[in-house]
């Protein structure tokens, strides 16, 4: 294999990975969703500790564990992050149609 | 399904997600290889653009595309790095015997 054959298998892997982020990201909203419901907090550090175990459980290679860390804390953050701009506008009151120019739900896009 | 159920798809979908990172890296690391025979740079900054764009045409959300690229930077950020440490130690000229204390190849682990 040259250079471009193992290029697009990398794009191959990388849309794979797209797939399952989006799954993941559907997850964490689900999550997010019976969260508010039991009004539980959406970060909870010892949940977390467990993700990372669990990916490291995982790893046979060729990436080190601490790579590999590396890149989940990255997912975690980013998925947290979007949990909590998303539950920020599902708890805005109604809108009374004022004001409704101020704030733009696009903003993230 | 309740939040536990959620949480062990998440965990099964990162299980996942470390087989194709993986394979991902074999894949960074035989196209290091190729390089390093025809003397061509590790960083290539169109190639990194191209892999951005090939996530961002498979993205049909829930991930905003920004989102998305935050993980795709690190995923190649790490891979990039892994890939120039591991180059510098194979351009190491072979070992005498003399030194061998002195650099340790599981720093990173």
């Amino acid at each position: 294999m040259d250079i471009a054959d193992w290029r697009e298998k990398i794009d191959a892997i990388d849309r794979r990975l797209v797939e399952l982020l989006s799954q993941r990201a559907q997850s964490v909203h689900q999550i997010g969703k019976l969260k508010a419901i039991a009004r539980l907090p959406v970060y909870e550090p010892e949940r977390e500790k467990m993700v990372f175990a669990n990916a490291r459980s995982a790893n046979e290679g060729p990436l080190t564990d601490r790579e590999l860390l590396r890149i989940f804390e990255r997912i975690v953050d980013v998925m947290r992050q979007s949990e909590m701009e998303e539950m920020a506008l599902e708890q805005r009151p109604p809108s009374d149609g004022l004001g409704d120019t101020e704030i733009d739900p696009e903003v993230n896009d």
